[in-house]
C-alpha cells in the first residue's frame, strides 16, 4: 500500500491521548483509551467485522471465512483464527507507535487481503481476528501484558482487581467506572482454543534494522527474560534543617545507591538494569523523606544474566541500608522467562517476506505471553532513531506502508 | 496556665487538614487553609481583637491600648507593637506543631495577660498583635517565608505571581480560587512600621532542649543560613528494555550520584544537605527518563561552610553529568544569610525566663526575615524527640502550657 493510505488511517487516532509533553497518556480504561475503543468498534462495523469484547477486557474483530471454506471446523487448533493486533495503552507520555501500529496496520492488511481475495478469487479458509489486548505496558496497574496474561491464566483475578493506580484506583473500581465488569476477569481457555495462530505487528524498539541491510520489517527471533521488581525503602521522616547527619535514617540515599547499583550490575552481567520510576514519601523539600519506593526493570540475554543481575543488585542494597539506617523490601511485580518464537513460523515468514532480517527484542509483548501456548511470530517495522518508550519513538509512514504488506502477506499465507 | 485549657483550644484546630499518613496538608490558600484563618477570625472575634488582611495575604488580630495609655504615638518604632503568632501552613504530611502551635499559644497568653491586667490593675501601653503569616513552609509554591518575605520587600510580587505547586497552578489563581487579590501582592513597609517588637513562639526541631537541664522553654540566638536549590538534569527518554547501556543518557544516575553528593559534602564541611523531593518524568517502570528534577535543601553554621558545600556539590554533579551525557541546570530557589537575633531582646527575655537556654536552629522562620526589619526573637518549646517536618512532630500539652505562660511573660514585659 502507499504511504499516504497508512497516513489517512493512522491520523485518525493520532490526536487521542496526546499530552502536551507530544508524548502519549493513553492509560487502560482511561477516555483516551475509551475513544481508542469505539474508534475501533467503528473500523471493524465498517469492515463488517464482528466485535467480541473478552472477560478481561480485550477487544477482538472477527472476519469469518464462509462456513464451506473451512478446511476442517473440528480442528481449531490447527485449522484456527489468525489473530494479529497488539494494543492501544500507552506508558505515561510514551511514543506513537507502540501498540496501535499494530492495530492500525492489521485493519488496513485486512483491507488489502481483501482486495486481493477479489482480484484472484482467493477463498478465506481460517477466520481472521483482530485484537486490541489491554494494559499491556502496565503503564497504570503495574503488571504488563495484564490482558494477554489474565486470558492466559498467567495472573490471578484477585491479584488483578485489587491493583492499583497512581491515585490509588483499584483495576476493579476503573474498570467498573469505565462500564465493564471486573468480576468476570479470569482465564479463558475456550477463546484461546479458537487460535490457532498470532502475529503482531510493532514498531521496532531498539535500531537493530537499521544495521540490517536497509529492511524495512523484520521478523523476531526471540524475547528476552525480563521482569520488574518494587522496591520500598523505609526511613525516618524529619526536619531536612535540624536533623544532624548522624541521626537520620534518609531512605533518598539507599534509594540513590540503588540506582547506581542496578546500573553497575547490568553492565557487569551483561544485561540492562534500569530504574525510572520514582515516588518519595512526603516528597518536600525541607524534610528528609520517610519512604521512596522505586520500581526496578531488569532484562537480560538469558535468564541466568538476569538472575545474577537481581542477586548482585538485591546484597548490594541490603547492604548499603544497613549502613544508612534504612529498612529494604524488594518484592517480584512480574518475571517472564525467555521466549523463543515459534520457529517453523518464524522462518516460514521471513522467506516469505524475502529473507527479512530475524533479531531478538529486550521489549515484552503480548506475543511473548501467547507464544506458550499458540504458534506465535513478530514482524518489526523500522524505528530509525530507536527510541521507544517516549515522545520521539518514529517510523515512516512508508516504512509502515511496508508493513501492512508484509502483515497482508502473513495473513494470506496462513489463512487463505 | 494547665495543660488542660492548651488542649482545650488545640483540639478545635487538629483535625484540620489532617491527612490518613497522621501528618497535616495545611497548604497556603487551600481548603484547609481557609478554615485555619476562619478559626483565627472566629477567635480574634471572642476576643474583641480586630483582624486585617495585608496585601500578601498575612492576617493579624489587633489588641490596641486605650489611647491615653500609649507612651509615645509619635514614636512607634520604640513603642510600636508588640506582634507574636507565628504561621497555619504545613509541608506535605508534616506534623501537627510547627507554624499553630505559635498562633494558638498567642491566643491563650493574650487571655492569660489579660487576666493578669484585670487582677493587678496593670495597663497596656503598646498594641499587641497576633499574626499568621502565609506560605511559610513554600509547601506549596516552593519559596519559605513567602508571606514575610512579600511583606518586607524580600521577595518581587512579579515572581511570587507566577510561582506554581505540583499541579502547575499558580500563586495569583490560588489566591483568586480563595478570594484574595494577587495583584496587591508587594512590599508594605507602613505596615512593618507600626511593629516594634516581634517574638514567635515555635516548637523545637531538634533535641537541644532535652539535654539543656530539661528546660521546657528556649530562646534562639540564630538561625543558620540555608537556602534552596533547584537541580533539574535532563538526559534522553527510551524504552528500558531496548537501549544499549552505552547509548543512554539517563538523568536518574546523574540525580542518585547527586543524592550521595549532597550528603558527602555536607559531612565533609560540618553543614546539612538533604535532597527530600524528586520529580521524575515520565515516572515509568519501562521507560528510561527523560528528566529528574530535585530539590536541595542545605544549612550551615556559617555562610563559608553553606558556600563550601555548595561548590562541592556543583563541580561533583556536573562532572558526573557529562560522564553520565547528561545536563544539569542548578538554580537557587531562595537563600537566606545567618540571622543573629536581637541580643537585647534575647538577653531580656533569657533573664525574664529565669535564665532558659538560648540555642541556634538550623529551621527558617518568619522571625528570621523580620529580624532585619524590626528587634526579633523566638521561643522553642520542647520536642523530646526532635522530631520535625513528619507527623512524629510532637510537644507535651505540659510543654506547650508552659509556652504560653512565658510567652505571656514576655508580651507583658514588652507591652505593658
Amino acid at each position: 500500500m502507499d504511504a499516504t493510505g497508512f497516513r489517512r488511517l493512522w491520523d485518525e487516532i493520532d490526536p487521542i491521548g496526546r499530552a502536551d509533553t507530544g508524548g502519549y497518556v493513553r492509560f487502560s480504561w482511561s477516555d483516551a483509551d475509551l475513544a481508542l475503543r469505539a474508534w475501533f468498534d467503528a473500523q471493524a462495523a465498517e469492515r463488517g467485522m464482528r466485535v467480541e469484547t473478552d472477560r478481561n477486557g480485550n477487544r477482538f474483530a472477527w472476519w469469518d471465512p464462509e462456513p464451506e471454506q473451512v478446511v476442517d471446523p473440528a480442528a481449531p487448533r490447527r485449522h484456527g483464527a489468525v489473530l494479529t493486533g497488539s494494543h492501544f495503552d500507552s506508558v505515561p507520555h510514551g511514543g506513537a507507535y507502540d501498540g496501535p501500529l499494530g492495530i492500525v496496520s492489521a485493519f488496513l492488511a485486512v483491507d488489502e487481503l481483501r482486495r486481493d481475495l477479489r482480484a484472484t478469487g482467493a477463498t478465506l479458509k481460517r477466520p481472521i481476528a483482530i485484537a486490541a489486548f489491554t494494559e499491556e505496558e502496565g503503564g497504570r496497574f503495574g503488571i504488563p501484558c495484564l490482558g494477554s496474561r489474565l486470558m492466559t491464566g498467567a495472573v490471578d483475578a484477585d491479584r488483578a482487581r485489587g491493583l492499583t493506580d497512581r491515585d490509588g484506583t483499584t483495576l476493579a473500581d476503573a474498570m467498573r467506572a469505565a462500564g465493564a465488569d471486573p468480576d468476570a476477569l479470569g482465564p479463558d481457555p475456550e477463546r484461546l482454543q479458537r487460535i490457532g495462530a498470532f502475529v503482531e505487528l510493532h514498531v521496532e524498539q531498539g535500531r537493530a534494522l537499521d544495521g540490517e541491510g536497509d529492511a524495512a520489517v523484520g521478523v523476531a527471533s526471540a524475547i528476552w527474560p525480563h521482569g520488574r521488581w518494587r522496591v520500598v525503602v523505609t526511613g525516618a521522616g524529619d526536619h531536612a534543617g535540624t536533623t544532624r547527619l548522624p541521626d537520620r535514617h534518609d531512605p533518598m540515599l539507599t534509594f540513590a545507591f540503588a540506582v547506581l547499583a542496578a546500573r553497575k550490575e547490568a553492565r557487569l552481567a551483561g544485561g540492562l538494569a534500569t530504574i525510572g520510576r520514582v515516588e518519595a514519601v512526603p516528597n518536600a523539600t525541607n524534610a528528609i523523606a520517610s519512604q521512596v519506593t522505586a520500581w526496578l526493570d531488569a532484562r537480560a540475554p538469558d535468564e541466568g544474566v538476569l538472575g545474577e543481575i537481581l542477586s548482585g543488585f538485591k546484597s548490594k542494597v541490603h547492604e548499603r541500608a544497613a549502613r544508612d539506617g534504612t529498612h529494604v523490601r524488594i518484592s517480584r511485580e512480574s518475571e517472564t522467562p525467555v521466549v523463543e518464537f515459534d520457529l517453523e513460523l518464524r522462518d516460514r515468514i521471513a522467506a516469505l517476506l524475502g529473507g527479512a532480517p530475524v533479531l531478538p527484542t529486550g521489549a515484552g509483548h503480548d506475543a511473548g505471553v501467547l507464544a506458550a501456548h499458540v504458534p506465535t511470530a513478530m514482524l518489526f517495522v523500522r524505528n530509525p532513531t530507536g527510541v521507544s518508550h517516549a515522545p520521539g519513538e518514529h517510523a515512516s509512514d512508508e516504512d509502515c506502508a511496508a508493513g501492512v504488506d508484509a502483515l497482508a502477506a502473513v495473513l494470506r499465507d496462513l489463512a487463505c
